[in-house]
């Protein structure tokens, strides 16, 4: 039986510890993670291969499937990840502000952990440990609620990672996993708020969107990621074709990848030929309205529906604008407020888009696929917040953390 | 009827409008507002008069009903409030941080404003103007929800509010007022996530419980606040009792007063009669562990109950430790992650302390009564953050503003 409170009290004793431990020590227990993970590829590969097995039989679909495998090359990737988390500057006991009051008051803004974080994930194992890894290199102990699917491989990562922990002499109860699979456990879960300072959920819009709905604790969205690609009359149109090309089909399936495209009215006919010529190499499906459909003959209408849809999938939405201001405001109706781009050589333009487009990042002539925290250059990523509360768009080691305020004085009373 | 849906609507479209506005298109409205409720003076009084007698009739208890009144200095304390935010700098726009790219990607990290907020608040009539002057000045439209019993007051305000933007060409939907006191409107309110990026909370633990568990919208937790003093045994006992006199009784029912002390052992002797003595001028009554009521006969003793209550009167408990470490533990346990203190000479203990008390604010030889915007020189407060997402500690301006990435190339795709 998982006794939820028990795994609260736990990480709640751990994160006390944690918070305290060096930055050498936690950089030695990542990369004993990440020894003892390709040390114990056969067991890990076993008890993947029941889950994969019992799949099967379940007959899930080879896309699923492919997420849920493990292989010797996929634990060479989560020991690698680790080990790349013990590189990263540790930002934990920062100090980001320090003033002085006119009463002596002595302040500091001290960087600290959040605490204990809950993660809640669906088929990927490797996620057991690339979570396990970024939080608990910014001072957080973890609770992971991973995926039905993925049980027999979570507890065999969850339990290599203890004995890294143990090995070096810190409390295992870093990293707790929910065994459960229990539905009801999970909604207990995500109302642990005296054990649990925030959760973060990870997977399909349906999982993020439960979770935002039932937790009583506080929440960091990752989203899904309607992103628009905006080519303006001053754009270069090679350049907006290889940006769209790019945004589109480099990788399908992300939330990064662009799935809508607003064009001026005055470059619809410069655009849309190189467009649907290079879209063609791919056989992505062109969905425009009517002026788009001037161009491009038997192009399929889009609906109101398409605006708002991530396909995730070799399909895009195309709607032509008269003005910057009109595609800024289609783009702020029907964007998720993940990463939407302009394409052009006007700079007044770009600087309103930059502006006025309510998204976590906003691109002037660049692919929307740079949403990423390594692209970014944070060394890691947690994933992309697509709230405005306190973290927005790609999350590293930094937004894993809080902060408090430690005042000193030598006497002073409030008047 | 309320129209939650359409004044969501409003909102969403006044934010892109308030993003815009310069600094001092924001100051002259502040302004105008704050001269507008000066001159209104009688009708926001004959309001609040409507809701006073209401109030009476309905057998409201004097403390209430003095939050509830309204008054010639009120109503000026409001306008100077908005005076106040107008002279404060406007941090939205600034450029947090700015990096290049090895690709040539140049990142800029820029403060935006959230929004829209909402607010979710009690009988104090004058948060309306408080509230919608630091929203409004940090860029964002605000919906307010206030307490029923205010209802005709916040009526009165939000008018006054409405007039001045108005007045200066502002859209008025910068602020509006949930009229209805259904509390299926205040459930739904919490639930519109699709027009509300932040939920804040202001008032009872009770309202603030109440929307931490049914708001699906993120929420900023202001809070409860247990906060405790503990006198270390190199503590200089004369300031140890004039910190805990200021904390505990300069103002009673405010969350950063101090509730619960702790003491070590070896300065128990010395501190107790003194303490005694200084807390007897205000009837202060002491509940203590046995080891306290050794030395204080006739000290109420004190319960597990005491040491988790926010009592928000003149009572306080104490506890009696061995060491600084089981002072922290006990604070850790019972602590509201609030404000919390050490009384100390000893510079190890002190900085002990700072790390491992888990609260909003720590401090060394000071009164826990300065957590408080004013005090750490924020101009300004919204209310005292005990979360640790986002902002903790008091919020001010920035604390209602998030961020966004700009990302500016010139053709740059991923590989």
């Amino acid at each position: 039986m998982t006794d939820l409170t028990d795994m609260g009290r736990r990480a709640s004793e751990a994160k006390y510890e944690l918070q305290k431990l060096s930055t050498d020590k936690k950089n030695e227990v990542l990369r004993a993670a990440a020894e003892l993970l390709t040390q114990r590829r056969e067991e890990l590969l076993e008890a993947n291969a029941k889950d994969i097995a019992a799949a099967e039989a379940g007959g899930m679909r080879s896309g699923m499937l492919d997420r849920l495998r493990l292989s010797g090359e996929r634990i060479e990737g989560m020991a690698e990840g680790l080990m790349q988390i013990a590189e990263l500057p540790d930002c934990v006991g920062e100090v980001m502000e320090r003033f002085d009051r006119p009463n002596g008051l002595h302040i500091e803004k001290r960087r600290v952990p959040l605490g204990v974080i809950g993660i809640i994930y669906e088929s990927r194992p490797n996620v057991t440990a690339d979570a396990f890894g970024l939080c608990f290199k910014a001072g957080n102990a973890v609770i992971l609620k991973g995926g039905s699917d993925a049980l027999q491989s979570n507890i065999a990562v969850t339990a290599v990672l203890r004995e890294a922990l143990r090995a070096c002499g810190v409390t295992e109860d870093a990293v707790q996993l929910i065994e459960s699979t229990d539905r009801s456990v999970t909604e207990e879960f995500m109302r642990m708020n005296r054990y649990v300072d925030v959760l973060i959920p990870r997977g399909s819009a349906g999982l993020i969107s439960n979770v935002v709905t039932n937790s009583t604790i506080p929440v960091i969205e990752t989203g899904t990621g309607n992103c628009h690609v905006y080519v303006d009359k001053a754009a270069d149109v090679d350049m907006a074709v290889e940006i769209i090309y790019n945004a589109k089909t480099q990788r399908i399936g992300v939330c990064n990848a662009c799935e809508s495209l607003v064009i001026h009215r005055d470059i619809r006919d410069a655009l849309l030929p190189k467009l649907a010529k290079r879209l063609g190499e791919k056989n992505v499906e062109m969905r425009g309205d009517d002026r788009v459909r001037e161009v491009l003959k038997g192009c399929v209408p889009a609906t109101e529906e398409d605006y708002g849809k991530e396909y995730l999938d070799y399909i895009i939405s195309m709607k032509t604008v008269d003005s910057v201001e009109e595609a800024i405001e289609h783009i702020n109706r029907y964007n998720t407020k993940h990463s939407d781009c302009i394409v052009t050589a006007d700079a007044e333009a770009a600087e309103k888009f930059l502006n006025e487009v309510d998204s976590a990042c906003v691109y002037v002539n660049a692919s929307t696929r740079f949403t990423d925290g390594f692209e970014f250059g944070f060394g890691a990523e947690i994933g992309i917040s697509t709230q405005k509360l306190h973290a927005r768009g790609p999350m590293g080691l930094k937004e894993l953390t809080s902060y408090k305020y430690t005042v000193e004085g030598n006497g002073q009373v409030r008047g």
